[in-house]
């Protein structure tokens, strides 16, 4: 366990001035961080505004404080200069995922837990043994000395669960656990946050979700499964909704690849591949030009998918 | 929290012959209870075996010892006396659940952590403030000494991430999630047991579960789905294989009851409710002669359903 670096908190407690930045298309692991981070440095009478370029996800506006998250209103974009300010980035590290590149800050503060070679910020604390940026703020939080209310609990126990499946993926450490038993007696309730995280498919999504299923095909260990313009329309869902399906068949003992075609525009597909295991999706994503890790990959393609298709499904036995 | 009686301490130490009885349809709990159990009196040098009248479902064959459990073959069903031996259930509090009725044991001990009014048994032990009777066999094994190996931590793990959700149902308590942390640290490794518990459907069952999603038709609040012996004999599938699909249609926001129909023989209907928040489908269950909970609740039915699901939809848009 890493623990705030010295540097960090005496910066804190000797300036005033916060904009806390969350990253572009905003999850629930970068807004619990930065609502959480907020409220603790308004406790130590600091001034602080959590800022996100787009808006706040309506899925996400359970989270408490949420409706004070700010965006561009706030950045003053003729002269590009916060020079009164302290940006603190959490849960991204570069400036091109808070879509505030170019405008300058009197310093810049990054707290993450993704591992990367950037090395953007004055002051940088970053750890990729934690299992969510919840998790430093939590830490922070605790060194600060500020007691961890119950929205603070909401905010971090929500970015917990969003980046560890609520307890179920291989990044669950104890110490995610243990934070989990704190924030659950600071007020945090399982029940209240995952049926607000899981429960909440819009109609047009799991009608779109029906559609997919459809078209799955098995060919031994790979799944293949499409979602065209046609269903976006008739179900009324958007591309937004599609997230996740691709890895739906894996739950299928003996499926350990999931191929999934979207359809952006009339034979254009964007082509996502998931794997279970030590099966390697990269190397095939490459043979399209495309690229990802060992378990996620894609690809774009143009064309009918007929046949493209049926060479994906060869390729993906063959190689992987 | 609820400690261990006395009484059950000194049993257990003073005996030397127990057999562990799990129940009828086991599941996660009631199996990794009796399995860790087992294992901890074992290190105190005490005979003991785990007995269920089934089968272990092949969905929990990952669990360490379940090769180990022992069905009839160890109960003299001629003379229908073990009396040297102590029966301990777990997770169970009545002879009718463990499809031992009838058979007489020396002494019978009961840890369970459902509530209940019976009063079966020498010692019991209940305390329906545990998230899962894995809870309370962790406390036992600790309170007796016994050091948590890596095969109990994995069984106990399992029992709680079985009912509680994996740490997403109103249950959990945050002693759940602290005695989670500490079966991690003793090995339970949340991935491995979470793939097992939820990545393990059969291809059959996901047909099936397909199949029952193209029946489903959403009325304001209520989704109604059907599975026919027709889809069984397409897919491939069982009846066991259509378990929890009642609950699918309520991920979606704004449906807050599933009703979901089971051809058992031709026009013969098993129909399960399932509700969300106050929603009280019990009322309209016991209409149809049948019963249940708030949020849970069946009943049979006979004829065609065409006018069945009609008036069953309409009665739950008007009294629920």
């Amino acid at each position: 366990m890493n623990l705030p670096p010295h540097k960090l908190l005496t910066y804190l407690m000797d300036n005033d001035n916060f904009v806390i930045v969350t990253h572009l298309y905003p999850d629930g692991d970068t807004l619990g961080s930065g609502l959480a981070l907020c409220e603790a440095l308004e406790k130590l009478g600091k001034k602080a505004v959590v800022y996100n370029k787009h808006k706040v996800p309506e899925s996400l506006m359970f989270l408490p404080g949420s409706i004070r998250v700010k965006g561009d209103e706030i950045i003053d974009r003729h002269t590009g200069k916060m020079d009164d300010s302290t940006q603190i980035l959490v849960d991204v590290n570069n400036a091109e995922r808070t879509g505030l590149d170019g405008i300058s800050f009197y310093k810049t503060i990054v707290i993450d837990h993704h591992l990367t070679q950037s090395n953007y910020g004055d002051i940088r604390w970053i750890d990729p043994t934690a299992s969510a940026t919840a998790i430093l703020i939590y830490r922070l939080i605790k060194t600060l000395d500020v007691a961890i209310t119950h929205d603070m609990a909401i905010n971090l126990y929500t970015g917990i669960c969003v980046d560890t499946g609520t307890f179920r993926y291989s990044n669950t450490t104890h110490e995610a656990m243990a934070i989990g038993t704190e924030l659950m007696k600071a007020g945090a309730e399982p029940a209240y946050v995952t049926d607000k995280l899981y429960n909440n498919w819009n109609e047009p999504k799991f009608l779109l979700m029906r559609e997919m299923l459809n078209t799955m095909e098995i060919h031994n260990c790979v799944a293949i499964s499409v979602v065209t313009l046609n269903m976006f329309e008739k179900t009324g869902a958007n591309r937004d909704d599609t997230e996740n399906l691709v890895n739906l068949p894996l739950m299928v003992n003996g499926i350990n690849i999931s191929a999934f075609y979207r359809e952006r525009e009339k034979d254009s597909w964007k082509v996502s591949l998931r794997s279970k295991g030590n099966k390697n999706v990269a190397y095939v994503a490459a043979d399209f030009g495309g690229g990802g890790h060992r378990n996620a990959a894609g690809f774009t393609y143009k064309g009918n998918i007929v046949q493209a298709k049926a060479k994906l499904v060869s390729l993906l036995q063959d190689k992987v």
